[in-house]
């Protein structure tokens, strides 16, 4: 894909944002642009593709929004950071000139995102790559009932993002969670604040979501809980 | 090694192919060259160094094509890409004048592939660099039986890259396949063909090599094979 | 990181040095740093963030020396590279204006140091981003006694990086290491002086360190040792 975008648009300059997406775990890539998106310049064309109906008749899009334009399989990949964005236009890529000579039924990435990704940077604009793509998928929130909270994201570290911000709580002092049998409570400013060892919830610094960790451990593996693991919250 | 090219051809733009070869897998970094050198612009500096004879008296070259200029060991590195594209100049990397003014025992790829690269990116002539290395080193293909196939690459989904290719066969409805005490029948377009977690042969997107996959699932895992493990074909 | 940065200073040229620092581990990244600082322009900005300390009161700064500039938390990441260059200018990373409008209390790497570091390619001097920073940590060298030396590293081959350089020996060919229960004689000049699967003292490319590996295999998991661990050294 770097080399296609290389051959269309020779003065990109591209980031590879992470190695570490599980094969087909869209939920995971579309937390991690909603992690990163807005620390880039608002130019910046992102091209993701967790892409597992490659092949079928999902649509191929590109979302032009006031903080970057996304380029990827319309599959509920962009669900969070168009919760957070204004859509400008939406495309569905359609037109072959912007497109490999010969596209593979396999790896849309390297023959229809990535062109279009790299035509996209100079300066083509979306009308030309093809017509408008209504009812951009939303991948539907996962429900908990009141006095719960679910783990949305597990990161590098094994530190647990759960699906409240701390703007939704009155008094952080007074905060419980439970999980894994264990008992963590108040809201926390840092790590240094615990002891080594230690778990500790706190303010997250992705977009105020609160998160649970350990103090120089891993809290995903001593509580051996999971993404969507439910977790109980008390106020 | 980036370092280097950056520091003796500023304004290259560098990008790193792959975190995922396993140490001193020539086999697997060829295979992997020989999927993407294509796809980048023609003038690229590929500098590939898995370099298990490091020190002896394997030679360090360099060869220049119709698409792209390779920079690493003459160890069968090349044997893939070099059957596929035309070879217009081969040199053996002797020159110190293009050479770190210290060279280790065993990093070569610091202390001579990457200045090679760089200064070759930077326009200096091959034959400036060293004399012509004929008979560059190719490693031979695994032979099968008539009936029979090779897994010749597992990629990072664990889809087995099969030694046959599309134009082989006659009559892909009819094509069967056995391996792990599976069959497979008929060549597929898409993965979404068929169920989840189901096996399916189907036409790569790298040089229309036919391959195995599971929908959604691994399938060299599920079937516990091996690169260079025996595929039964029948047509 | 990468996206704050090049949204601060959109000419810099970035290089990602290692995805392989495992979490909190402030001394393999100082050794890695160490081993390539040097093979980068003078001109570099080295941004390294392994920083367990992050919230905590530990200083955040900017090192100028007479090759590269370092940013990064003041842990003793930097203790190795301290003692090989010389340091012209530091300064800790108090002034507002080089940082993110918004700085979490977890991830000062995006908000502080990034910031802070493209400033800087930005040619920003360093008294500007805040006061002078005097006695850095240096982390103090693990000790031995006479006739041991200490695993101060092991890389992505298993090699083990040693605490002796050449410099310190006087009959390399006399030279006898135990560790693991077994026993190595000699330095060689290459891996190619062995058999395969045999073990091999040598003479490493970072800074003349003596290494110990194995020939086409993983010394470290094939003696189970691990960093720190004492090798003995007779001459």
């Amino acid at each position: 894909m770097q080399g296609v975008i290389l051959d269309i648009c020779p003065t990109a300059t591209t980031v590879t944002i992470s190695h570490e997406i599980p094969p087909q775990d869209v939920e995971t890539a579309g937390f991690v642009l909603y992690q990163i998106y807005k620390y880039y310049p608002a130019r910046t064309v992102h091209c993701v593709v967790v892409d597992p109906g490659v092949g079928t008749n999902r649509r191929a899009v590109a979302v032009r929004t006031d903080h970057g334009t996304f380029v990827g399989p319309d599959n509920g990949l962009f669900s969070l950071v168009l919760q957070a964005v204004e859509v400008l236009e939406a495309v569905t890529l359609t037109n072959p000139d912007y497109q490999l000579p010969v596209v593979s039924t396999t790896f849309h990435g390297r023959d229809i995102f990535a062109p279009a990704a790299a035509h996209i940077a100079n300066g083509i604009p979306l009308s030309k790559i093809g017509p408008p793509a209504p009812d951009l998928i939303q991948q539907p929130a996962q429900t908990t009932n009141p006095g719960q909270s679910r783990i949305i994201h597990i990161d590098h570290f094994g530190n647990l993002v759960l699906d409240i911000t701390a703007q939704e709580v009155d008094r952080p002092d007074r905060l419980t969670f439970e999980l894994g049998g264990e008992r963590i409570t108040g809201l926390r400013q840092t790590f240094g604040e615990v002891e080594e060892g230690e778990l500790v919830a706190y303010i997250g610094s992705t977009h105020n979501h609160i998160e649970i960790g350990m103090r120089n451990g891993n809290a995903a593996q001593t509580l051996d809980v999971r993404r969507h693991d439910v977790v109980s919250v008390k106020q």
